[in-house]
């Protein structure tokens, strides 16, 4: 068997349905955020990133990159070993007890990603508690689903967002079966809200753990950046929130927070967490003093909010469709992976404006988006400037219009 | 079902038998490795590590700090999104060159982790190659593991080290089936070297596909710090060299290279590649700056060596019994995780010698030990210091001498 051979077979592929991916390189400029260079075959160009996950531009908040620059030449580079084995620094400490206070848990624990967090703490979960069953929502991300595979428990996918279906669901397993339910708060690609009181009121009905991912939340919800089930007053109802430090938070990794008895389980137990070499004392002291201006500063959050507004209001009056939902997240629906990549391409590098295309298997075939992602850093001038290039794209390539 | 309940058993059950974990709290200091500060309970002490994976202390290597500080100023905190939006930086795109160049393949591509890059790699590989079945040295890290068990492929476990047995059992199979045969170099527990040469001799007769883990070699190892497989000059007859930033290079991070096909193929099905934020741009750096350290610099490789091979002759010296292997890891055997805890405790709290006990699942039960690890920041001192400290421990316990 020739390997290379099937490797580009299954590239080409990609390649023939439109979904080959091409990372787009940069370099963003701390003090510009949005602003960047985008190094291209010939040459670079500056350009405004449009489909960031920094939401909130902490990335380059002095405070964070402060106490980077101070961990750093106080205790160097990496952390020197897993967290069992000369690994763990004050400074992982430190921000395991910011998490647990964020979420008002006795525990936190820290992975190196929000993936590993999702991968780990539910393929632990499910995987060791005996005739364990997973009640997953048909939109979870799939870091959630490959840890419920990597468990091999049963597995039930309820309809998204819908505490009625899992109720059903529920309703059929015997009431002495562990079980966990998991979902999302805001789902990442729709960018629309799950109704979670209501699904902690089903679950609690049932005996069953709640597992909620609020990765595209925290940060950017609730009072103290505590997500949807801060804002919505109920993350005492949850069994574990997992949260990321990567998005609102600006730094890098994943973590849970839940009571003590569950977090040192998974601690104990989930070989993703136990082998892994653990963050840098430099990212652990970036996430917490991140965590904590968050905590008490209401401005990136009002001012994100309403730099989303602006747009969706821009984008009605020149008729460019995006779907309406209750988040931060402005998907501009297009249906089709060439096309998403076409008009990606000439906002890059017609208008400097870079929104990469949303394909498979982000989302599923057919619903292709370009996924706008405004934050408090950009200017009312770069909302217009983003609405002039795509209403100029849209007319060039007839477009379907919105009512 | 009370859910924490369960929990709070498994976690008891684990401190009856001696392998509840109790982590080291720490603070590393830049300029003073291999000294740390020890936060206990109550108060700090001053300890010397001498079990840390940052091997070489690059993670204080003054080119590397000043790399990432200088990348923090100019990039910012962290990647602000996955690869493939938003997330590629310059600097992931100078580090993947360097390792390929490292190993002298095509392409090379970044994980978060070790565990993540090994997890990934091999789930992917073995998953959707059709029918491939997994040759796995009986030995192999939890993540190889984990990745295999997730491809849900077919796996046969060859004896450690053992071309011959990988020969007999690659003879078995069908000779059109895909087949990849996954191993290390440097086994970490162990310290033993696997004869990579006669590996590949066997993998290429049965046209296998070869898959080595170098993560306790790379930067330690050949004289451009390429690993074992360029120490013995096979690094071309590897399908997949798997590293990591995190050990020798002392920053965090994993990555595989190989054929440009191959690379190509895991960054476009690989789960957890393409839904996982990029590292901060500042750890590629430090990163970039201490592999083009090490391609050049032998002196911390020679130091270590040195280091190694002097704190063998002590131990020797006093009849403290340490596994024999020729490697930089020296690991003491006890064979109990309570006595390995306790001797432990002793170096810690007696003499300011922090040595991690090794227990379950880290090691298989009966084997549990010290694995300790000198570096060329351990002085002759320090060395004198710890045999001396294992010696009057080695009294007070009445513990087995070597002969």
């Amino acid at each position: 068997m020739n390997y290379d051979t099937f490797f580009r077979k299954q590239i080409d592929g990609l390649r023939r349905e439109g979904n080959y991916r091409v990372f787009a390189e940069l370099e963003r400029h701390a003090g510009q955020f949005p602003k960047a260079t985008h190094y291209k075959e010939r040459g670079e160009a500056p350009v405004t990133v449009w489909c960031s996950n920094d939401y909130l531009g902490m990335g380059q908040h002095p405070a964070v990159i402060g106490a980077m620059h101070e961990a750093l030449d106080r205790c160097g580079a990496g952390a020197g070993g897993t967290r069992n084995i000369a690994g763990t620094n004050h400074y992982h400490v430190m921000l395991e007890r910011e998490l647990a206070d964020l979420h008002h848990t006795d525990a936190a624990l820290l992975f190196n990603s929000g993936y590993m967090s999702n991968w780990a703490t539910l393929s632990t979960l499910a995987g060791r508690l005996p005739g364990c069953v997973v009640l997953s929502d048909e939109s979870n991300h799939a870091s959630m689903i490959e840890g419920v595979r990597h468990s091999r428990a049963n597995k039930r996918i309820w309809r998204h967002n819908d505490p009625e279906d899992l109720r059903r669901q529920l309703a059929q397993l015997d009431p002495d079966q562990p079980k966990l339910v998991a979902f999302e708060s805001v789902y990442s690609m729709d960018g629309d809200i799950a109704p979670i009181a209501e699904i902690c009121d089903v679950a609690e009905e049932f005996g069953a753990m709640t597992y909620l991912d609020e990765v595209h939340a925290v940060g950017l919800y609730g009072p103290r950046g505590g997500g949807i089930s801060e804002r919505d007053g109920v993350a005492h109802r949850l069994t574990v929130i997992e949260g990321t430090l990567a998005k609102a938070f600006g730094v890098v990794g994943g973590y849970i927070a839940g009571s003590a008895a569950l977090c040192d389980f998974v601690r104990s137990f989930a070989s993703g967490f136990i082998f892994t070499t653990a963050v840098p004392p430099a990212v652990a002291a970036g996430a917490v003093a991140s965590i904590r201006h968050l905590k008490t500063s209401q401005a990136e959050r009002i001012r994100q909010q309403s730099q989303v507004a602006k747009l969706r209001r821009r984008l009605d009056a020149i008729g460019v469709p995006h779907y309406a939902n209750p988040s931060h997240i402005v998907p501009v629906m297009v249906g089709d992976p060439v096309l998403c990549k076409q008009i990606s391409d000439r906002l890059l590098d017609e208008f400097g404006v870079y929104v990469q295309p949303i394909n498979y298997p982000t989302v599923p075939r057919g619903t292709e988006r370009l996924r706008i992602t405004p934050s408090p850093l950009h200017t009312d001038a770069d909302i217009e400037y983003l609405a002039d290039s795509l209403a100029t794209i849209w007319s060039e390539l007839s477009l379907r219009r919105a009512a």
